[in-house]
This record gives C-alpha cells, structure tokens and sequence, in this order.
C-alpha cells in the first residue's frame, strides 16, 4: 500500500477474487492514482464491513471499489453505508452462474442506493472508472486518462496496419 | 403483533413487499404459529437491519423470514449477522427483471452462510417452512402441518371427482 | 454412518452426486451433528423414496437434505411425503443446462410444499442448515455454530492482514 | 368420460390448469379418439399419484397426458411409476417464472425415464401426439390425423388467397 | 443395420451428432427393438429430407427420432411431413449456445404439428420413448421395458447399500 | 400486390403475424421498392414452401423476407431451399416464450445456410434491409434510403430542441 | 435548463425515454445539483453524438448521464468519445427483450471503456450516482446527499411503526 | 489483400477476433468474391470508424461485416454511418456471457437502422450472406452459390452412404 492516504480504496469478498481485482490496482498505478487493497467480506465480516464502510470518507477515501461473486452483496452494502460513489465488480467465481448471479445481484439496487457496475470481471475498467471520478477535481489524472485512451487507439492503428499487410 | 415474544420474525424490505410477505402471516396464523412482523431495509437502514439482526436470538426469535425483490440483499446479510435459520422470499418487485435477480441474490450465497430460499413470491412456503423448522421441537405444530397436508390432498380429491363429473 | 439414530439424513438421487453431497457430510460432522447418508432416486427407485419418506419421522429423523440434479424431483417429492423440513441442493450434474433446471425444479416448488432451497451445488450451506434447524432446540449446536461463524470471520481478517501487507 | 375404458388419460397438476389442458381432450375428440381427465397432483396427493400411475397399464389405458406449472414433477413421477409413454404439457401457471421452471422440470429428465414434452401450455398438441402414438397400431386415426394435416394445409392457403388479394 | 425394414429410424443432422445419437441405437438394441440409422439435414439436404419424410409411414416405419443443434429444424420439419410420432433430440453441438437454441427450436412447436422432445443430449431417453411407443401394441417390448425399469432400480439399491456402508 | 412481378416478397408463417410484418411491406413502399406478400407456413404447409422458394429465384424474386414465431423454421427452410438472401424477422407470436425461441431459431443457422437475422418483431428493419441489398445494384434506392436516413436525424433534432426548450 | 452552464448532461437515445430519464433530472434538482437535458441518438444522429461527446468536457459538464434501450450503443459510444465519466441508464423500451438487450450492451464494455451502469430504468439511481461524483470535491453536495440518505432511512422506519400497529 | 478495390470489407472489432473473422475471409475466396480485411474498434478508435464507414460507399464497398463481442457496438454504428448492407457477426469473445451480450448487442437494432446478424461465431455464414448479397446482381456469384449449396448436399449425402453401411 501506499503513503499518504490514497483516495482509492478496493476492496473484494474474498482472497480468491484478486486474481481479478488486481487489474483495477495495475491501471490505477498506470494512471498515476494512489489506492488501498484489502478483503473485506459482507458475510463472514459484517462487522469488518459497517466499520470499514462508515469510516472510509472520513478517512479520505473518495472512491471505493468492490468486486465480489455469486450473492454478491459487498457493492450494495458498501452503497448503503457511505454517502460516497460505490464501483461494483461483478466476479465470475467458481460458485457463480454464468457471472449472472454476480452481475444482478450488484446491478439491480433499489432506487435511493446506486452502485456503479461494470462488466463482469471487468476490475481494469473499474480502476479507470475511479481514475475518471477523481480526474472531474485534478487536471494531471485528466491528462494521464486522455493519455490512455490515445495509447489504446494507437495499439488497434498497429493492428490495422499489420493485418491490411 | 402478538404477546408473548413470538418465534417467527417476518420482515421485508419495503413496505410495497406486505402484499406478498402477508402470505407468511395469514399461514403461520392458521398453523397456530405467532409471529412479528416489520419492515428492515438492508440499504435504507443498515443500522436498523444490524441492531434487528443480532438482537434477534437473545429476544427468543427461533427463525427469521426475510422477503426482498430487485438486488436483495436483506436475507443474506441478516444470515451473516445471526446464527437462526433464515428463511428467504425473493419478491418479485416492480423494479424486479422477472424475478431472477431476487432469486439469484437470495439464493447463491456463499459456503458459510446459508439462506432457505423458497419461490418467487412464496410466502406462504416460507411461513409453513418456519412452522416445520419450529415443529422439530413442538408436537402442537407438528399435528397442525399433518392437518394441513391432508386438507392440501382432501381439496384436490375433490377437485378430482368434480372434474370425472 | 453412526449410532444412536441420527437426525439429519443425508440422500441424493444418484451416487454420482456424492462429490458434491459430501459436503454437507463433512460440515455437519465439524459442527457435532450426527447424519446418515444414502442414495434415493425418485425416477429410478420412486418405492424406495416413498418408504424413506414416509417413515423418516418415526425413525426419529428431523431434517432430511437431498440434493439432485437436472430436472430434480426428489427434494420436492420428499417434501409431499413428510411434514419434516427438507433442504434441496440443486447439483450441476453432468446432464444439467448450467444448472438451471436443478435450481428450478427444486426451488419452484407450489403453495403449501415448500423446499427449502440453498445454491447450486452448495451441500455445505445446506449442511449448516440443518444444523441451524436443530440449534433452535440445542444449546450445543448453538454453540457449535457460533465458533463456526467466527472462525470464518477470523480466516477473512487473516486474508486481509495480508494483502494489506 | 366416455365408457369404454379409453386409452388416453389426462392428469393435471391443479384444477387451474383445466383451461389449458382442455385443448387436449378437445383435439382428441376431434380426431376420434376417447379419453379420461381428471386432477392428480404429485405434491398435494402423493398417494393417489402413485395409485393412478401404478394402475394405468392395467386399466388398458396407453398413453398419459400430464400437465403441471412451476415445480412441474409431475410427469416426470408418473413416467418413473409405470411403462407407458407420457406426455408432458410445461403449464405456465401463475406461479411459474415465464415457463422456463415448468419447461425445465419437465424435459430435464434424466437417463433411463423419458418424458414426451410438448411446447408451453401445448396441450393440443400432446392431444394430437397421444393420437399419433396410438395410430402406430390403429389405422381410423392414422386417417384422421391424415385428414387434420390437410385440412390444416387447406386453412393455411386460404389465408394465403385472402392475402394475396 | 438389421433386416426385415425396422419400425424405427433414427436420423440427425450431421454426422457430428452420432456420439451422442448412438445412444438411442444402443438403448433400442438392449431393448430388442430393431432400428435404421442415417444422415438426413434439413438445410444442406431438404430434397432428402422431404423423400425420407414423405416414404416413411409406407415402409413401415413407426417412429421417427431425430437429432440436431443449432437451429435445429430438422425434428419439426420432419413433424410437418409426415403422420408419424416424431421424438426430437436438441443436441449440444458445437455451434450452440449452451444448447438453449437446440432446445427452444425443437420444442416450441405451433399447434398442430407436435415434436416429443427429450432432455438435451438424451438420445438414450430418445430410444426408450420410441420402445414405449411400439409397446403399446407389443407385449415383448412391453416386457423388456418393464425388466430395463427394474434393473434400473436394482443398480440404485446397490449403490445405496455401499454408501450406507 | 403490384405489377409487374416485384423483387421482394414478404411471406409469414401465420396469417396471425400480419401485424407485425405489415410494417416490412409499408416501409418498402416509402422507399419506392415493389414487394408481394402471402402467408407460407413451413410446418402446416411445407409442399407450399418447398414450391415458393425453390422458384423464387426464377420469377425474379431477388429478396426473401421470412417472419415467424416459436419454433420458427420458416426463414432457414427457405434459406435451405433457393440462394437468394433471406431475411428473417423474429415474430413474438403468443406462443413464444418471451421471443427467444423465435430469435435462435432463426438466428443459430449451421455453417452454409446463413439467414439475416433482424431484432425482434422488426419487420421494419428487414424491409429497409431488403430496400439495402437492392441498392447496391440500384441507384434510385440508394438515393431514397439516404434520404430516409436523414429525415431520421432530422427528427431526433426537432425532438432534442423541443426537449431543450 | 438551467444557467450557468450545469456540470451534469443527461442524454437519451429517444424522446420516448424521457419518463424514464426524468427521474435523473428529479433527484438532481433535489440534491441541488444543476443540469442540461436532451436528446442524442447513436443511431440515427451520429454526428450529433459524436460532435456532444468530444465537446463537452470544454464546455464544463463533468459527469455524462446516458439512457437507452435495445441494442443501446449510447452510453458506450459517447463512453470512447470522451474521457469524463459516463453513467449508463439500461431503458426497457419496448422494443426490448425483457430489458435483457439493454443491460448488456450497456454493462458489457470491454477493457478500456467503462460505463457506470445502473439498474434497469433507474435513472433516478444515475442521478445520484453523478452527485455522488461531483460530491467528491463539493462539501454542499455531500451534505445534501447525506441528508437524503437519512430521510431514505426515516421514510423506512416510519413504515416499520406503522406495521408494527 | 487483393487489387482492384474489392465489394466486400471485413472489418472487427480486435485483432483477437481473426480467428473468427478469417472464416469469412475463406468463404468469400472459395466463392470467387474480392475482399478488404481490417481492424476498426467502436470504442477505442471511434474516429477511424467514422471515417471508415462514412467513406465506404464512395470507396465503391457494397457490402461490410463486421464482428464484435461482448457489448458489440461496431456493426451497429457502421450501420448507423452508411446506408450500405451491414452484416454482424456476434463474436463469443473471452469477455462475453456465453456470447448473449454479443448477440444482443448486434441483434436488437432500434427501427431504421437494421443489422443483418448472423449466429454466434458465425463468420463463415457472413461471407455467404455477403455473397448472395451481390449475386443479386452478379450471375458468376449466383453460379458459384448454388455449386456450393450443391457440394454441402453432397457431403451430407456422402456421410449418409458411410453411416448406413
């Protein structure tokens, strides 16, 4: 982890899920953003969960990533216990069907309580979600996203080229 | 609500689920089983559903039965928070996607944490669920669901012979 | 298999099934429960079923767990045939379509026949079940349960102290 | 009922599945054939589903009809109770999650007990396949089934004509 | 294949489909029913298709199974041509979606022309029903239908005495 | 219907999808391309498809566009039976399970016989697409769809004033 | 709309989402969050999209809320075209299948793109979501958002009383 | 590539998807029709896909594929872009649900602006469509169709000889 406090915090059900969320850790580093890493279970921590999840703004913490499977309720609950914006990771686990319990199951929050979801196991696109809410307040993460996306057009013009011979 | 402390606790997580949990009641009334029953939202009042929760056992609840729709997380998170069997009623809500995201978020949790999920709308087997779990213990109850089974069978033999005319 | 009559029978509608029903086996042992454990098929044996059924509750038996797969009829025809409390587990078996005709099958049970349903292949979660079932009248078992949950808790903040490095 | 004893019977789950199931008994008389109809549900009257399966063969009937929503065993229960063919008509009744339970329940059967299933709520269509099963050794209804896929050829090019203007 | 003309044909789409049709040969073959086997597609080959349809019933076949994936039309093609029962068999080939395609395809049948369709993949279950169907004017079949049931059973009480232990 | 011979036609399964494929045949007609438009069903009237398609080509039929619903076998049978493109329109008729069956059905096509699957119920889009295929030979046609195109913008634009205010 | 120029855009893909959409712009105004609306199609506005997108981080919008439907490229389009952040609304429109279609080609954005998804036509949830965003680096906003947070709780409990009797 | 400017660009979404695409590639050789074969992603080169499509028709492209999956927004935006036929081939790429998401994506076009889609994977069946596209104004392409529906009878025939011994 990293000093000062980041303002990133990611946070999965399991240990088992981190094969998936480091993505989200890599590009935040790639972009230049600080961030937090733990586990953090909503049913076999409940308690770990209320006061990770109450504390983190005061702590600092702007935006908080959670991936998790199956039943996932980690996202959702997280939601419910900060005023702060949730990303929600849906992880296609060994226990899941299909991903689509995962996916619904964050997805499909009732009105009052959003949580951002991205695809399933889509942690990357996590991390640059959370890149891009920081970067509405601080023009360098801007400017390392706009970077980015210009890196990501580039690698397909290669492609392009290589394959039109 | 009843006096003495009842056994059975029903919750939901919006009052627009009572059309569906009242099922549970009107069946565990006509089983001669009391019960409370309220409204605990997991995201609108996470304090309310974690102080509900771990008082439950020490008020003398045996069994809780807990109906959710959409993203519903109320029954899982209840059964991280207390040891009783807990009964869950995917409910198909208005912002429900045919019901398979309260299905699917009731019903897969995680190894640990179980939750005895029952079909979509099915109160009324969450209430008669309740009642056998409370019959292990209880003769009174026990002689209530063989009445109960063999009116369920009487009903259909008379459906029988209006039907062969 | 074990002296004196157990409570909690274990069946499952073919011995291929026994990979996944083991679980519930294993957790019940952990957590001082005795169980008896055997093969039942409603399609291929559907007398033997009906004698297991029918006399479950006078052998002493007080919860019966049954898992099966594909279009899964024994939980619910066990379910017709006891006023016990019976837990299904839907098995991802070889001829299942990613095991949602187990889950249906089983979980969609009609009004007055419930089967309390727990997640595709989760033999455990029903294992705990009936364990919690029997805890409504057994301080042991309470107890027992108790431990279990927070040794699940104590393994996630092992995970996390970790990670966090 | 017809007198004599007809080969074809139709069961149903519930009484509520009556205005579907008609379609059967209805394309049946249509095509010559008699039948019997009546309620055996394998949830609510176990007994009496197994006494009906058990004695159909030897009753003279050869061809079973069943129908049932949700849950749907039984066709399947019946098919693992006796040697003749049968039919099953995945009802979607009130209770079903857009008929993918009833259908499921139905198909899914596993090796060694199949079950005939015919679309949702097809009962016409089991009614016919229960005539062309008896047609393999009945050469009336082998015409009549001849004569119905004309005159639903003829009905076809009418409409055609009317179109075509 | 066998001599004089079999009451039976078995035909799918491709040869690709024969590891799993081949399971309806073998079940006919254990229950002495003689059977023909071939390659009939209902896209690369309609012309075929139509003739073996259309000359079905004057050879003296009985039944038709038929076996295919994908958009599977080769059973309720087949169903439109002829009088004969036809079984179908949704295959899981390798260009379908989880077998959901197969499934729908061959089952979803209009109103008149129906397809008994077996479980995905269920050749075996294909032959039985076929067997069913000849036995309602065959005492020997019938016979044989009757002993493969009651093996059937004996090999699921063998495995629950060795699990019984 | 029009003279002389046009180069499309719309044919359905059922007289009941008129309906929905009217919109084909009126889209057509505002983008100034002749059709004709009859009822051919693959399973009640398969001499008649057989017929229709094997001599399309010949009457100068140069587009097939093909709806039905269910098991829908209508658009690949045609595919099957003549080289020209075909287009198929997935109707959600009332015996189709919420439209799936209609759309794999249609869409799984195995490798050769490819159909142009268009959305559900979007007999619209299959007449621009037919108007499309012509005008790569016609430049009148291409000249209409241009300015169909635009007047599509044109209205989005007066929509989003009026919503600016 | 609203001046000075607002920090939030809310977008939709046709004017007939707009019942959907306004719950955007409702919980906005009541969060005290400024806001331009309107309409912007992928599919039959390009240009329109396009020019939007790249602009309107240079005229001062932080956060992009897009609505859609069916096969809804909306959200992801604007997503490649700009690197603010983007909430996408999945709309149940009604040429969608169950809203199945929406979600996913929403939700499903590959590695480099995120889209915020929210539940299916919960655009109120889209609204908070972007406060949420701009909260990060606004004290009035988190404030607002935090007493909407304990109103959501009170409306709960004041349900709960009124069950309670 | 070839010279001169061929009728038909092959266009997808990632490199990764060659494997996929080249089929069509193949199909259109074997068939004696000219291509272009390129990458051009929605989302990362938005701008190359704009040019691209907006040029097409003028660069004297008749027809384009275009393969993508996951949310598969390509062929959908070419066609958004060009009054030219677009052909979408869903591609079960590593980051789609069983390939729903891509299907869904391409398939449920709004009104106006259709996507001919083809099956999932089904690059082959795209070249084909691609084909008969122009055969309909080109008789060499018309001849090469029907030798290759004929050579795919002939296999089939072929396989039938072998299986029937």
């Amino acid at each position: 982890m990293n000093t000062p406090q980041p303002k990133i915090a990611i946070i999965m059900g399991s240990k088992s899920d981190l094969h998936i969320m480091q993505d989200a850790a890599d590009v935040l580093k790639e972009l230049g953003v600080d961030y937090e890493i733990t586990v953090v279970s909503a049913h076999r921590t409940p308690d770990r969960m209320f006061s990770f999840a109450r504390a983190a703004a005061d702590r600092g913490i702007k935006v908080i990533i959670a991936g998790a499977g199956g039943a996932a309720h980690l996202p959702g609950m997280v939601a419910s216990l900060t005023h702060l914006p949730v990303i929600g990771v849906p992880v296609k686990s060994s226990n899941s069907i299909d991903g689509w319990d995962s996916i619904l199951s964050i997805l499909q929050m009732p009105n009052g309580i959003p949580v951002a979801t991205v695809a399933l196991n889509a942690a990357k696109n996590a991390g640059i979600l959370a890149a891009q809410i920081l970067s509405t307040g601080d023009e360098t993460i801007t400017g390392n996203l706009i970077k980015y996306k210009q890196e990501l057009a580039r690698k397909v013009e290669e492609s392009a080229k290589e394959m039109e011979g």
